[in-house]
């Protein structure tokens, strides 16, 4: 997805926010929007948000100089979504439809999200999600049909991680693929930008077990290809099904075609019209729309 | 009040919003942007924020090559609060206090503000407040006690309007202060900016009837009284009292001390609390709150 001209206020509304957050004073503040600003007059808007968000967020580790800004935050992520798991496990089990369950709450765990929403009451929005349905108004675009066929043809998959916290959801959807046999690949950011998940997360929430764990060799909040390592690239292009979860890395992947499902919630209005549905819906959604091809993989892809 | 951090990314849409109301191309809106980021890059956060507001309706205008590009939505805006004055009239005539209901439509009209709010569906906000009270939840600073003892006191005023269409709901007040016999003076932006009323928009309302029409000399979005004409500082001077309305007017006067009330909705999370209040709160407040002294004029004031 490219950037639209309502991406600049909120780059620097998150610039700010974060910055904020790095437990900065305000004269720094003011120092780091005004590098923003600068990086936002000269930004493509053919590049696609998340490559803002990573000079933004290299900016505030610069100027703040924390190595981790988000690093508490993360922790408590984690902490808090590890501590719903056995309730998320039991509402997978009293499912009629396990797998579509796990996709629901893998999509659903997207509400932890700073880089989008700030002070969101993550604590409150998980405990509905754990009261509630998914009412069919929020899922128009969800192909789990489709998802789940593709599934039934593949032995192995790449599944692109987001953020802290989100990545415990993602580890109950990772069981139901094992379940199926499928063999995955947990690939995350490599180093730390927003509350992204890194590897670390992925140990401290047990991921290792059920999935392999990599880095994709990036910094950008979102998958962007030509900043990821050589070595994530060969399992991308050998992938036989990617799993890619968040807006981040939509954002970067949107113009991608074939085998890869998109899973993630709506949570920025410039993207809920791009897409062409609600704010706050739930997207399950094949590569390939953005350009109004679905396209189906070829061998060489 | 000073301008906060969290402002610069709300001046960088409010000239997004503008530029498309104004109806250039996307490649303009960007070259627009640019020229606002730069001027936010150098803009001092000790000046209020309509000084920003100037600079940028300034550049849309230069931009746009139009010179009024907010005319059609303030002739509209005009129409449909003129459509609403036998209800507004109604409803103050059957009012136990009329002053006080003349008081709370004043402020209500303050919903109309295109600078803030986009989209606001202004329609149906009117129809509200036609249709029901004003809760005192809503009113937590409303010092209309002290208003109404000092507006005994004097017999003349200086009104300083704010937005077309709001300043019908001004007329309103200006009847009833009519008919206690007080003279007033209505001042209105020189030039057009965002859809803050001109004099043409005051004679259009026919406020004439009721009040002297004046210009104070200022292209900016609120009362900046360093860009305002001698002949309109000499009113404010020498004015026994002043009515203040909207949010532009409130933040460039917030320093100012004694004869002023300020009359405004509160509808930016940056001004609720700097002034202490919720989002949505209807303010009557006599100046020199914000630096937490609420002063009596002087005789040299």
């Amino acid at each position: 997805m490219h950037t639209y001209l309502d991406c600049l206020p909120c780059f620097l509304k998150q610039a700010l926010e974060a910055a904020r957050i790095a437990g900065v004073d305000e004269a720094v503040q003011k120092k780091l929007l005004n590098k923003v600003l600068k990086e936002i007059t000269r930004f493509p808007l053919t590049a696609s948000p998340p490559e803002m968000g990573r000079i933004i967020y290299r900016l505030v580790r610069e100027i703040s100089g924390k190595d981790d800004p988000f690093k508490e935050i993360k922790k408590r992520s984690n902490q808090l979504a590890l501590n719903l798991y056995p309730k998320l496990k039991k509402r997978v089990r009293n499912s009629e439809d396990k797998l579509l369950a796990a996709v629901e709450l893998a999509i659903a765990g997207n509400v932890i999200d700073y880089g989008v929403k700030n002070s969101l009451d993550i604590e409150k929005e998980l405990e509905e999600i754990l009261g509630g349905d998914f009412p069919s108004a929020n899922k128009k675009i969800f192909e789990f049909e489709e998802f789940r066929n593709d599934l039934e043809g593949v032995s192995s998959l790449l599944y692109l991680a987001d953020n802290a916290g989100e990545i415990v959801f993602d580890k109950i959807l990772i069981e139901e693929l094992k379940e199926l046999n499928k063999e995955i690949v947990f690939a995350l950011r490599n180093e730390p930008v927003i509350n992204d998940a890194l590897k670390e997360d992925a140990y401290d929430c047990g991921i290792d077990k059920y999935a392999r764990i990599v880095s994709n060799g990036s910094d950008a909040p979102g998958t962007i290809l030509k900043f990821c390592s050589d070595e994530f690239l060969k399992l991308y292009q050998n992938a036989e099904m990617v799993i890619s979860k968040g807006q981040g890395n939509f954002e970067a992947l949107s113009t991608e075609k074939g085998r890869i499902y998109f899973l993630f919630k709506v949570k920025c209005p410039v993207l809920a019209k791009d897409i062409g549905c609600e704010l706050g819906s739930m997207v399950l959604k094949k590569a390939g729309f953005s350009n109004g091809v679905n396209c189906r993989p070829t061998s060489d892809e």
